[in-house]
């Protein structure tokens, strides 16, 4: 093993250890029933009982996709996560017990994948485009090494560290072997973890040959497709910039294709350029990062404008309502900003890694964690929902569950583990990112420090933090200053201190001494957001942010048709804290008026003088509690006046 | 026969003889090369050469879609209006020969379809809900009416009449004939035209039966696919909605499913109606007519709003940009007006019938009449159109030809015959529907009255009208005021007349005179129209009305992004006519805003000072000339100010 930084990280903060509360809670043994085909009404997942079949312990035919394995493994990362935030012997002997199946379920030469074990043995390999082979046994890496590093158990990490050295006795640019790689990306990121906890440099260099061998000519998803006897014609209208692999990937500059497939790759690029210190690679990240953020991003942290391929698409291209904005795609933008800020710091990163922590993936779970959103649209008419063929990915509700469940598990695993966001440290420097209440350990520099944040994000602007170094000691913290504080005030133990401000956060450097005390009030105001004028979806309309987060009108505030509104926004614009909505949130009220009709005629085509507007009252919810309180239209952008 | 009350028309009108001269002198020309094959790089049609085959004149298989003869039917009916318009006898003699051939083809007992006769001669009438048998008996029947009534050749007609007949054995509610109808209407209409030239009330009545059978319980298409050994499962969500046989015609109260089917069966229904006398069939076509242009019609006269089914979808759910509006739903919207016409004069059918024309057909032919749109949305982004799955459908440029080209050869019936739509008679009232130049011999009351009239529409509304009786007789002239007039100026040989007006119709009651000269004067004035509040998509938009042409902005004239431009719709909006862009258009001009980033450092999401507004000069042109100069962005709604 890697002698390993320390990084203990506990979460103490209220609005996300509620999270983690209802992940322990609700999300965590929801999901062990649904993989033990245990909730009435469901499909059966049959994910445990494919393990079963494979390990030679139970009779029957495997079911599911060819994925089915990666919910079990997500499954287990979560709870790895939540053992570390919430110890359960419980539930940690569970794991146990699950992770022992999984290593019966494992083939003496190291291959464990039940759709192929069960199904078709003599094939493995040979469908690397379609059949997720390889993006399953990233997501049982993942949760060996998130077990190993929350319980220090090891069983789940021999797993897979054999399956890795058959991995990587299979693929590689050697004579004999594989020159392929996955179409759903996911490995790559994974053996980059894999590597910094065993330490084992094979690890690293696989990883780096499944990112560069992507994309290149002559192309290994023809090769293969040939190979199985397929003409290589492809479902996918841009055909392989579907799985990111139409240009071998130091050439690309836009982000395309299936959005989470992106990300991953783009989190696995960025851990690979700063493990190597590849400076071209880093570039490309940053252009791709630009890419994204500039130009194909939604308000909420949301990409994947197109339900065809839960793709990107150009840009500028983000309609409100016909948005996929796959939850799993905002995950993996955490992800990738996380390994972009382990990159460098820039506040570019940590906003929007904010923006879509507050906004585009909590959206994806319902307050309760009793249900959840694959698709998260920032605009929704019920009814068209209902009859539109082009919305029929839009669901008006959180569903309990989905026949493709990978949203579910994500967003359990991410909130489970979202202390892992708020800190890196690079030499002698802390940074922070993320303003989320808890008590740490990091290393930074020579030594320990402990860390107790208080904050009470996102409502209020107020931070704490207690400073206690093993030793009194000099160092640097660095506060990320988000890009929507017009100002913000910093002292140490009371005083204004000097600070240094650069791409977005402020440098403290002292001699710390223990019990030192920052205090940080970020100014939280109402902000009025336009879009980018090349942004036809939202010409002439505004949204409203508050801190990090965004604001929608719900029909369940201002009734339906929402569109025939327009807000005031030159005029105040009222935040209040409501405890009894929504569990507690923060309601904007503002003016407005209401477009009707002066005379119904019934027609469709008026003159101006058969409309007249209402004065109104506008309430707007945070985006990510919208929907539930049962079904109504939502919009994100509104009209202005 | 029937005795046929007169009706001569001949269209002498600038605006739509410039059509009839493009029928025939590129179109009607393209398609029988195209039916022909005979078109370079474009699929071949295999239309003659089905009927060649079926003929035994030729050896091979049968090729194109179920419904290919059908292509061969409307470009005889085409030709026939094209040469009652412009006599020539090389096209009546293809014609003929054409006619000839199809009689050939026709089998012994009378059945004519090429499709079942070349591939599956013992499959006859077994899939009705998908195959267009019947569909394609109605366009030749149709075919046949109109090459009669122009020509007064009996060949076709003797085929159809045959064909009918056989259809009338097999169809029907007597024990023992099939109480089944077609998936795609079209024969109802085209029966009662048959019925109306042939005098035999059989046709009427299987044209009745037809109608009232569907939607009945147990569901035919239900039993048929049974037979077949089919499940019954049916691909569109909404099942039989879609061929708008979910429920007997008579209790049918919103447009559902596929708009051509729809339109094509009401217009059959309000023929129905008036030809029986039924007053509860009228008021379900009322019910529906509000439905459809009251709740699901676009401003251009353009119907179905979803590419799904080709399909209506619910009330005000009028997206701009996903419209699928296919050109043969406008001009069935057309047919159907027509038909309430004649049943009860109201201006609300008129209206109508003129947007339609003037709007959402004509878009879909270019101006030169060589190539055709399918789909006429109301707002493109090109690179939207390309990019976007769910605009698939949507063309940036007419295309020559389709695989499926059931709009071409309607376009151009429609335009060959557009004199039918300007009158209809009913006792001693001659109406005026629509403003079109023509010289013309109708039966009004006792008698024949020649009528020649000159209009200025649409550019102009100046409409001069010369009254020829064939003998000083007292009878009523109805002109129908557009809902656009806000006045109007009637005078009879310069004298202001004695007029009452009802439902949307000036009356004119006098005993006429040989050169009795009616002279009206509607002004056409720019009017700035409003969506009613419920149309979610036009919410802070106008769009731009002079007289029955709506306008729309063009990239070629207004650069890109046309969303980011708000025209400043209460100052003055200039109309001039230019000769010299696009065959001669009037140009409307205003001044608007467009905003721009005053500070472009690339963030999509910004503060208000980020942005700035530039004063522009918005130029607007008729819709139905959009794409007539190459790719680019149009809008029909604009944000106003």
């Amino acid at each position: 093993m890697l002698e390993q930084r320390t990084r203990h990280i506990h979460v103490t903060d209220d609005f996300w250890g509620r999270y983690i509360d209802i992940v322990k809670e609700k999300v965590i043994p929801y999901q062990w029933a649904a993989l033990h085909d245990g909730i009435e009404g469901a499909a059966p997942s049959h994910a445990i009982e494919n393990l079963k079949i494979a390990a030679g312990e139970a009779e029957g035919e495997f079911h599911g996709f060819v994925f089915q394995d990666s919910d079990v493994a997500k499954w287990i990362e979560a709870a790895a996560y939540t053992l570390a935030e919430r110890p359960d012997p419980e539930l940690e002997q569970r794991c146990d017990e699950l992770i022992a199946l999984i290593s019966r379920a494992q083939q003496p030469d190291g291959y464990l994948n039940t759709h192929y074990t069960i199904k078709a043995p003599t094939k493995r390999w040979t469908n690397l485009r379609d059949n997720h082979e390889l993006y399953v046994a990233g997501h049982l890496i993942e949760a060996a090494v998130a077990y190993y590093e929350t319980t220090g158990k090891q069983a789940l990490l021999d797993v897979v560290c054999k399956f890795a050295d058959l991995i990587d006795q299979v693929f590689g640019p050697e004579p004999g072997k594989l020159r392929g790689y996955d179409g759903h990306q996911e490995i790559e990121l994974a053996l980059l973890k894999l590597y910094r906890v065993k330490g084992d440099r094979r690890y690293l260099r696989l990883a780096q040959f499944f990112i560069e061998e992507r994309g290149k000519e002559p192309h290994f998803f023809d090769d293969e497709a040939k190979k199985r006897g397929e003409d290589g014609t492809f479902w996918y209208s841009g055909r392989y910039e579907y799985s990111q692999s139409h240009l071998p990937v130091r050439q690309q500059q836009e982000a395309t294709g299936h959005a989470v497939r992106a990300v991953y790759m783009y989190t696995a690029m960025a851990d690979l350029a700063n493990e190597t210190d590849d400076e071209q690679l880093a570039k490309v990240c940053r252009t791709l990062w630009d890419n994204v953020t500039n130009q194909q991003m939604y308000i909420t942290g949301g990409i994947g404008s197109a339900e065809f391929g839960e793709a990107f698409t150009f840009a500028y291209d983000l309609p409100n309502d016909l948005a996929y904005t796959e939850t799993c795609a905002s995950i993996g933008l955490v992800f990738w900003a996380k390994n972009m800020l382990e990159l460098e710091a820039d506040s570019r990163y940590g906003d929007v890694m904010e923006r879509a922590l507050y906004n585009g993936t909590i959206s994806g779970i319902q307050l309760d964690g009793t249900k959840f959103f694959y698709v998260n649209p920032l605009e929704v008419w019920p009814q068209a929902a209902k009859h539109r063929h082009d919305l029929k990915h839009v669901k008006t509700e959180r569903q309990p569950w989905f026949g493709c469940a990978c949203c579910p598990p994500n967003i359990a695993r991410l909130l489970a583990s979202i202390g892992q966001y708020i800190y890196t440290t690079k030499n002698q420097t802390g940074f922070i990112h993320l303003y989320i209440g808890n008590e740490s350990t990091l290393t930074i520099g020579s030594g320990e420090v402990g860390l107790k944040m208080k904050s009470s994000f996102p409502w209020k602007g107020e931070v704490g933090l207690e400073v206690n170094p093993d030793t009194s000691r000099p160092f640097t913290l660095a506060f990320r200053i988000p890009s929507w504080a017009n100002d913000y005030q910093l002292t140490v133990n009371g005083h204004f201190v000097d600070v240094e401000v650069r791409d977005g956060y402020a440098y403290v450097e002292r001699t710390w001494q223990k019990g030192d005390h920052i205090s940080i009030q970020f100014p939280l105001e109402t902000k009025v957001i336009y879009a980018h004028p090349e942004v036809r979806a939202n010409a002439g309309k505004i949204a409203l942010q508050r801190g990090p987060i965004v604001f929608c009108a719900e029909e369940a505030d201002n009734g339906s048709n929402l569109q025939s509104v327009a807000i005031r926004c030159q005029e105040n614009i009222d935040a209040s804290f409501d405890t009894d909505r929504l569990n507690g949130v923060i309601v904007l009220e503002g003016k407005g008026v209401r477009t009707v009709t002066a005379n119904a005629n019934g027609s469709l085509y008026l003159a101006k003088e058969a409309l007249q507007t209402e004065e109104v009252t506008l309430q707007f919810i945070p985006y990510y509690a919208w929907a539930n309180r049962g079904e109504g239209e939502m919009a994100v952008w509104l009209r202005h006046r």
